[in-house]
């Protein structure tokens, strides 16, 4: 595969070192630098746990200029985010995002970018693969079984309920099915919340209990069988196969690319 | 082992009838007789479905006179049910009863036969031993681990959520457990609902969908692990190995036992 | 939507009568004839078990000369659901048909019919949705996670290990993903079989227990994470949504379908 | 509760560290002193990653005699192990050991030593308590339920399959059990191994996927149910609450005990 050469925004923070680690191990991957706002002009293994010689800037622009890099891995924060997915797409560096809070008027701003540049942009609010694949299938068998509950488990440290993923799923899921009041029409809580949040007719389940990580079970009932879709994710690694998809397709594509979904066939 | 002489009470239910048939298929389980409102006098093979020749009675002394049972298998109805069991003890015969809706006095003056009588009586609301197990294997892990939810899953035509197993599940942990209001303190449900039912700390989820039978998951957490006990049953037959333990220790014990967890070791 | 006419062929078989029952609560299907090698001249509703009443056919031919169908769906044997597609076609009804053993010549001819008659037909080995959706997605995540182990359960009773759908989920998957060994170069069996069946190097694992049903089970491994298709198949009836997908999507096409997986989307 | 002066072998150690800040962070535990053969005479607080102001020895004689705990933690290796268990007990503190390597003769020797200094001590293989408790259950419900398969499954780079945990729960399972070859008599493996390990009748089913980390599943199987009951580790973290449990229960009895299912109920 022809090599693609890669800078990485963000890289001391804990989705960006594992980019780091991913990119080195990555053989048609080139690390050319870092975007930092702090260390400026050192070299990335002069850093705690880093081994590669790359240099850090904190001028984006300069980085681009003196890197000439294919692709910007961007693993900051939203605000920082969209500066810098901006700036990419000016200087003809395709952007790979995994940050959210882009408003409609900031897609609609990057879209018209990468159709002037001729670039492709990922923005990507989730980079599990087994996620999107869950949310996925999810909506294709939607299609085919009206009747679905999902279960999502997390530990109990977190504080909304039900996760952004189980919405979003509810959502995908809804989009495409005929609306359904699920469960008997006569059923009764006999002690409120038994039967889980509603949303749109789909009921949503949230299990928090302390050892879990991230968990989700996407439950569809018919007549004499049930059809379970379900993703663990256990540590960030899980976020990396996905990163680097995006980095594979961004090269493919001239277009704004929002969420991995659209992605993957 | 030694032979027993088994009379069974309503052999045309769907529950009886399985007795019947869990009666024939036991080596020392003989069949001499049957108890229906209906039919006084005939012989049970003279009913659709049945091979086994013995004599149908309506009166249950006489049936008793007349057989000489040692164990009566009570699937009647509530109301029949506390006839029966009185009946059988006065006549000297170990109840083996299926049904629900004895009172506390109920239970006080049957107790009270069984040591006039020394005989043993076994009353049972639920027969299933895998769903016994999971009840006593969820009391006993509660001393070691405080978290606990409980998902229960059933088809969408049943009415009430949560399912009696389920609450009886929360009870039987609620006894044994330091209580504990679980989840983040600040938890916030987005969707009301979410996060289940609460009953006592403990969070109960009932999933209903088309295609599920009855199925029942406890989950424990602690520190990195998890540990879940679940139960499925998928038909009436899960109920007869109950059965058969409980006709098996009634002949050994000399008193009244409520449930068969007290007979389970 | 508008009326389906159709006749069922094998109505007294277990998956004839479950089709029986589908077309009467579908309201726009129309049962208007049933073939059967018995009872010739009958109407249904004359045998036991059926409501029904239209004619019963031993003669293939004059029931559609007859009856005028749309459909015809064939639940009989291999040898006799031949005939019966081929008449069909024929006759410019459109088969669908549950049963297997179509030679590649068969189907050679049967795509020649259809594409004369300008009719399409479905011949599907399995009518379960769940279980084709579980090996359409299990397929999909194989592009992107080439680590998968198939287990399946079935009740005691079974004779074969590993089952059908197991080993065609396998093939599924091995005809797209890169091949791999997989688990550890130098893993070891201290008991031999603990590491399962090696199909192309995915592993499977087939449970035998009296009390399971039909259930299967493809997990995906990847960097910190594992993605879970399953699906439980509790009785026949997880049939008939598979039935009537494929009586609403026989009348749109004009080829000839083999398997439900191709008209699942 | 009364405080408990507790002693710790092996800190640095990825066991030993997790016990400093179980130590640290229950209340009724109070860290005295550590054994390490490095840094001896050294405050632990000087060492990374640590903040308790104890002395470090590497002399355990001194140690005990310095510090007069009630309880010694060791988690280093076997070898040291055994001599750090014999030390303990003759200066009269009881020990709690996490390694495994100890012959019948050693056992007898430190049985005979807590019998002679009427003091207690704990040596566990296993301190998850979650995998205890599943092993226990799972013994218990083998005399009510025959049938039962081992499903275990863990990351690729585990060489051994079956798991050590697996094959001790077939162990205990079955020393209990009425033996019994499981399947069909008759039943064929089409793969070879598709049935899995073979263990006096019993099935293990060996999982290596990536992603995994360890996860054990025993199923039970009856007419018409299933029993499941699952244990997933997830990190070191699991091991603390049953280190915590010996801690509380050593100090209570006054013989050796070897493996926590013998003080959990």
């Amino acid at each position: 595969m022809e090599e693609i050469k890669i800078v990485i925004a963000g890289p001391r923070g804990r989705m960006g070192s594992e980019a780091v680690k991913l990119v080195e191990e990555t053989t048609h991957f080139t690390l050319v630098g870092v975007v930092d706002h702090k260390h400026d002009g050192w070299s990335l293994k002069e850093l705690d746990g880093f081994n590669a010689d790359v240099p850090i800037y904190s001028d984006i622009d300069k980085c681009f200029f003196e890197t000439k890099p294919d692709v910007l891995i961007d693993l900051t924060t939203p605000e920082i985010g969209k500066i810098h997915t901006k700036k990419a797409l000016i200087n003809g560096v395709r952007p790979v995002v995994g940050t959210t809070g882009f408003s409609e008027d900031d897609l609609k701003e990057l879209q018209q970018l990468t159709s002037e540049k001729g670039i492709g942009a990922i923005i990507a609010p989730n980079f599990a693969i087994g996620a999107i694949l869950m949310m996925k299938f999810s909506q294709m068998a939607a299609k085919y079984f009206q009747d679905v509950e999902i279960i999502e488990q997390h530990h109990d440290q977190k504080l909304d309920a039900p996760s952004g993923t189980g919405i979003k799923t509810a959502e995908m899921i809804s989009a495409v099915r005929e609306e359904k009041q699920q469960g008997h029409p006569n059923e009764k809580e006999l002690i409120p919340g038994a039967r889980g949040a509603n949303f749109d007719g789909i009921r949503l389940h949230s299990v928090r209990l302390p050892g879990l990580i991230a968990h989700q079970e996407v439950m569809f009932g018919g007549d004499g069988q049930t059809l379970k879709i379900r993703h663990d994710s256990y540590n960030r690694a899980s976020f990396m196969s996905g990163v680097k998809l995006a980095v594979e397709n961004v090269m493919k594509v001239d277009l704004l690319v929002y969420g991995l979904e659209n992605i993957i066939e």
